[in-house]
This record gives C-alpha cells, structure tokens and sequence, in this order.
C-alpha cells in the first residue's frame, strides 16, 4: 500500500454522507438553455411541465439558482440502504499497468438496479408520492433505469409502468423478471395499448422498437391517465441535481483523505452519470477555487459530444418532447449495433453541453472493441465484472494512467465506475467470439442527420 | 432507527478486519470423522490426498487442534478487494412484518462471483501457486464456485479449468461467459476429454451430466496432469475453516455494537456458507461460553439433514472421491428440480454432521413456492434480490420474526445473505408464472435410496 492511512475503500461514516444535492446550475455564468414548446418556440412553462412531471421536480428542473437542495429524510433513509457507495484506489489496475498515476474509482453498481439509476429513481418517486399520485410512467432500453425505477415506486408503493423497448424486451428477459419482482408492469414498445403505438405499428408493422417512441407512449399514457406522470432517468437537470449525490460523497471522501484528483473521467450518454460525478469539482472549477482536467467518454458510434452540434433539438424520435439545446447528432440518429445502451442517445445533457462549450470540459471518443479489452483487464485486475458503458471510463483512464508511464507524471485519476455488466454478458461473448463491430458513422453519415435539425 | 448508535449497515474498518480463520473443530469435543479410502476403508493419509489436493489444504484438511490460523497477507490483500461485507439491519423487512425482533444479515453477494464462495476460492488459488502449480481443476454446477474460483485464479495468473454440468453450461451461457472473461477453461460435463466422460457417454450417449460426474471429471484431470490438483467449493473441513471468515467479521461487527443473536439461521447445501457464519458463535456454545439457537435451512426436496441418515457415503456420484461420513440421502439420490443449485447435494459437511448429531444445532426444511414468497418480500424491502439459495435463510428468519410477533419477544435474528439472484432469473420467472413445482420425495423413494449406501 502507497499510503497505509488512507484505507483500499474509503466508505463514509453515515454521520458523513452528503445530506444535500448540489445544483450546478448555480455557478454556471452561462446557464443552460430552456426547454422549448415545440409548438409555439417558446420556453416551457411550469404550467405546461407541470402536466407530465411532478410538481417539485418542475421546480427543481426550472430553478438555476438554488445551489443547495436539503436531501428529504425519507430519500436519505433509502440511501442509507444502498449507499455510500465505495471509493477505490485501483492498486492493482495500478500494478497492472506499471504506473505512478495514482488511479480512484466510485463505484456506484453494488445494488439491484446494478447502477447509479437508482439515486435519481428514489427522488423521483419520492416526489411523486409527495404529490399524492397513484404512479409514475417511463421508458427503458437496456434496462437499468427500468429496474432502478421499480425498485423505487416498490418501496413508496406506487404504480409503475415501464414501456421497454420492444427488441430488448425480447433479448433481455431477465431485465424485464427483475422490474416483475418490483411489481412493475412492463409493456414493449410500441405497444396496442397506445396511439402512438398503434400509428408506429400499422405505418412499421414489424418494427422493433426505438427509445423514442417508448418515450413517446410513456409520455402518452402519464399525460392521459388521472394520477400519473411520466418520469426519465437522464438528460435533465433535475436528473443531475439528484445525480449530485455521487460527486459530492466523492469529494466528501477525497477532502476527507487530503487526495486531489487531476483528471476526472466519466462516460456521458445523457450524461446523468458524468453530470453528477463531477458536479462539486466543476462548482470549484466554475467558481475559480481550483482547477480540474474533466473528460466525457462517449461510444465512436455515438459521437454526440466530439462530433456532434450545439443545437436545439428533439429529446425523442416522436417529437412529442420539448426542444432541448444540447450536443446533438439529430434525433433520428440510429446508432450502429453496440452493446453499451445506456450511450446510445443521439443528444445530451442540456448542462454538459454548455459546460463542454464553454470550454469547461474535454470529450474524447472511443471504439467498443478497444473499450471491452479496458473492461476484461479491469475485472481480471479488480475484480469487478463492468457494464459496458462504465467500461467507456475505465478505458478512457486506463490511456491517462498509460501516458503517465511515459511522462513519468503521478497524476491522480479519478473515474465513475457506474454499473456491473451482469446483464450485458450477449456483448462479452461477441466480444470473446470476435464478433464485435467498431462501424463509426462517416461524417457524411452525421450530415444528412444534422440537415433534419428543426428550426428554432 | 431504534437506535442511533448502530448504523444502518456495520461495515468494520480495514484495521478492525479479521487477521485469522477459526477452525471450529479444535473446540469440538467429538471431532468430524476421518474421510476414508474407498478401497481400503481406512483413513485417508496426507500423502494420499497430497495427489489430489494441494499441501496445505491436506494439512488444513486433517488438523483438528489449531484454533486459529493466520491469514496470510496475499488473501488479504485480496480480501481488502470486496470484503467487508457489510452487516445489515433490516429495518424496513422489520417494517413490513411488524414484528418486535430485530433482524439482521451478513451479505456475502456484494463481489462479481455473487456469493461467499469467493472466501475460500482465494484461499485455494494461493496455496496453489505458492506450491508452484501451474493450475487447478474444479467442477460447477450452478457457476458460482466456477466464477469465484476463475476470479481467484486469474489474481494469481493460474490455469483454471472448469467442469460445468452440461445441462448448466447450455442453460447458463452467462455464468460461463463470466469464467471466460477470467480467462477461464470451461467444458461442459461428461465430455470426451476424460476416460469417465467417455465411459458416461457410451453408456448414457444423451446425459445432460450431474455434479457428481463433473466431480470425477475434474478428480481426473487433477491426478493425471503434472502440476495440476483438485480443488471443491463446499462439504471440505479446510473450507468451512476459510468461510469463517464471514463469522469472525460478523461477531467482531456484532461485538463492537454489543449485539447478542438469539438465533442464527443460515441455508445448507454442502455448508460451506453455514459453517462460516455460525463458526465463533458455535465454538463459544461449545466452550459453554454462550448459548445460541442454531438453525440449518434446506430445500424440502433435498433434505440431507432433517430426513437423511448420519453414515458414511461417497462425495461423488461417479464414487471416486473418499468416503465422508456425513448426513446423507445417499450419493446417487437426485434431487427434483428446484432452482437453488447450491442446495441440491446429497450430503453435508462432516464437521455439520456431526454438530447435528450432538444435538448443537437445529434444521428445517422449506418448499420452494414459500422460498420465493420470501424473496420477493426481501427484494421489495431491502432492495437486494436474493439469490434463491440463500432465500432459504430469509424464509426460516421471516418464519422465526412472524413467531416473534405473535409471543411479542424481541428476539435477535442474524441470517446469512450469501449471495445475489442476478443469474436466477429463470427461476424467478417459473415463480411469477405458476410453474414453480414443490415436489418432496417421498419415504418409500429416501429408502431406497439409503439402501444403496456403502457398506463400511
């Protein structure tokens, strides 16, 4: 051991853990763009959010002032159940690699829902609870905020209806049997039970389903049934708000130990994850306390932040949303077969997207055979089988602490290591098989996606 | 929280971890019997089971006087990587049974093999390599001891091949695709690699295989490789004497916090999580220093020890293996199909058996419907879905927490959450769909099954 005072995982007392959420937004001098009605241009109005979320998370959604948000006591109980979460010093990832960097990760996958989903799924329930609803309404692709969600509303006892996308309804079965033991009502998308779903099926008759038209009919029942709302496990600023909790128990632990990182890396899909991992950083950074290199990890064949544009855009393929300023690769952007679903949104977070143009952050791409070969000698190291999307950082940091062998630099590394890969075993055997596919979109491709932009 | 000095989970800190295994055989009074040669009917010598087990583990394995065992700092180390585990409250369980006793678990699931078998895997997997060898050979059947054993094999750069029973490694492609990410050699069982799968073959050419056919699959392979030896996950002395590690952190945690358990509860199959959990408390009840109500669950359609005979009998089906005295249903019983694969041994441990047999312990057994009953009220509570194995543990504390409520004692209940349900899902899926059978064999079967018992 380096160091024989700071512990392998550093767990918070509970008299430590973070007893609020800190909200970005607050030291941003550029704040991130309103949402937009996409029928009249303008921004959405509480009124209007009001009808398809809850009440207090409009609130939170809207508010770029508040920079602290007190935790309610009924979500800290539930966080006592699974969190804190550990930060690890990856000594024999470090060993491994022969490096001085020193390399720390925040493990948010020793749960059910088997990521960090289920930080923002509690609060979202909570609220939903609070406003007295008989339940909640949301989509799924791989699974994780599905189950995360689940397991929220069976503990607030809400009703929760999952639409799951319908090839991964059919390929991840036991997604689905986990969100069954919660008592989620899980229906693939599209669906009869719908009209956008009957309208896809009759014009697509075969069709196996997108994330946006699950959104679309989540969004369609929540609106149109007494006593529910529809909720969404990224993209948002309430999401990050929530997410919060994971950067600020960070730094909690590495203030605690006198560590100070260098680089912080994360994988960023609609950026829930990278969002809140380094919010409490990026608020020094913002507030010129103290300088951090942050960098967004994104799928090759997904490019939105490295490759994308800063645009007002659809946050779903029915356009039934409103518009989001975000990176974008336009929001019929299908992206080629890989096997980390949680990266695979055409857009992202309308915060990290102003961060990232603001020059507050750097975002590198990476290609899924190269991001499964971090992830093997990860576990083989570590221990810890990691999701693919997760897999994003570790590859992404594992390049740091390579380049720190060259220089002879002993940077800190800090990473987010979001979720385990006990579902995604389909993409460890193609990748044990070769046959993974590393397609990348040319940029003729993400042209004629980004002519389709809607005019604002 | 009733009271506010006890955290919600007891994680110990690294310094407060256990340095030693406690070999509860130096207190017991009437000692394990010896294993037997089948051929001679005398016991086994140290240097006969040198050929198939590695040196250390025969000296673990036949010492009945060593009270403590130091950990040496390699396991450790490796230890530091998942362990502790935490110590849990169940407060919202409590919750929802409104009973007065207070329940608490020790969860072994929080490592990727997802259940405690990792404890002894590492374990194994060092005294390997320190003897020099290039690598062992073990059998699976439902793939936890293959994944652990595949983990601690690829932290010490050992070879490590894997019989899995064939009708596992078809239905469980992701259990094997986990080995195979730990670098793992994975065949299914009977195959053509060995003379006994060759011999099984030709006579039943369309066997989906057993554990015991695995078992002697792997004894061979073992034997007839240079630098190769046989290691097992359960039943062995040398293993409990690993896995009370889980019972030594948990007294320690419980000590600190001045927590007495009433009663103590853990599933049984070959026991290797119960003789780990119970290990302290037992050997202070055997020292007269403490009493404790200890309590062995089973599946009722496996019920080696509430309905089995204390005798000596085969480990293995295929009768290769040394003779164990041991409570017994007789090695070529075959349990009706039930979904804790842990659970589906004929025997026991003999250091169990004989625990029994003097009356030191109690055991139950439960059908399988109530097993799944009580997993899903513990998924919907306390937010971890259980593995189905140790669900036989939640559903004997929820039965020993209702009795609590109905005579208004405040009992202490501690229990042994071995491991997670994430590679179950099947079975989950026959419990929501009505196709969960809860066969129990009958008297007439159990005796016929005894009369083939060995004669010693």
């Amino acid at each position: 051991m380096a160091n024989k005072e700071i512990p392998y995982k550093i767990y918070l007392n509970e008299s430590e853990m973070p007893k609020y959420w800190y909200n970005l937004r607050a030291d941003m001098k550029n704040k991130p763009a309103p949402l937009l009605n996409p029928g009249t241009g303008k921004p959405m109005t509480a009124e209007e959010l009001g009808g398809v979320f809850c009440e207090d998370l409009v609130k939170q959604e809207l508010d770029n002032d508040t920079r602290e948000y007190p935790v309610p006591q009924e979500i800290l109980d539930f966080y006592k159940m699974y969190r804190p979460s550990p930060l690890v010093r990856a000594y024999c990832l470090e060993k491994k690699l022969n490096t001085p960097a020193k390399i720390y990760y925040k493990f948010e996958g020793n749960n059910t829902s088997g990521s960090h989903k289920l930080n923002s799924a509690i609060a979202q329930a909570y609220y939903a609870k609070k406003q007295g609803l008989k339940g909640v309404t949301t989509e799924t692709g791989a699974g994780q905020w599905g189950t995360a969600l689940s397991m929220a509303c069976a503990y607030f006892d809400l009703d929760c209806k999952v639409f799951m996308v319908k090839v991964s309804y059919e390929q991840k079965p036991f997604r689905r049997e986990v969100m069954r033991v919660y008592g989620a009502d899980v229906t693939p998308s599209p669906s009869m039970t719908t009209q956008i779903g009957q309208k896809i099926l009759a014009e697509h008759p075969g069709t196996t389903g997108s994330l946006g038209c699950a959104i679309s009919e989540a969004v369609e029942v929540a609106v149109g049934t007494e006593g529910y709302r529809y909720v969404l496990g990224s993209v948002l600023n309430q999401v990050l708000l929530h997410q919060s909790v994971i950067g600020v128990e960070t730094k909690i632990a590495m203030d605690k130990y006198g560590i100070k990182p260098d680089v912080i890396i994360g994988c960023a899909g609609g950026g829930s994850n990278l969002g809140g991992l380094i919010a409490p950083f990026m608020g020094e950074k913002l507030r010129g306390e103290a300088d951090y290199r942050i960098v967004a990890v994104e799928p090759a064949s997904c490019p939105s932040l490295t490759r994308g544009v800063y645009a007002y855009d659809f946050a779903d393929t029915g356009m039934v949303c409103p518009l989001a300023k975000m990176y974008t690769l336009g929001s019929d952007f299908i992206p080629a077969p890989n096997h980390a679903g949680g990266l695979r949104y055409h857009g992202m977070s309308p915060i990290l997207s102003q961060l990232y143009d603001d020059g507050m952050m750097e975002a590198v791409s990476v290609p899924q055979t190269r991001v499964f070969d971090a992830a093997e000698t990860f576990a083989r190291t570590e221990g810890i089988l990691p999701a693919p999307e997760s897999s994003h950082a570790i590859c992404a940091a594992i390049d740091e602490a390579i380049k720190c062998k060259e220089t002879g630099e002993e940077k800190t590394i800090l990473f987010g290591l979001t979720g385990t890969g006990y579902f995604d075993l389909v993409a460890y055997q193609k990748y044990h098989d070769g046959q993974m596919d590393d397609y990348v979109p040319t940029d003729e491709e993400l042209k004629q996606f980004r002519a389709r932009l809607p005019k604002v």
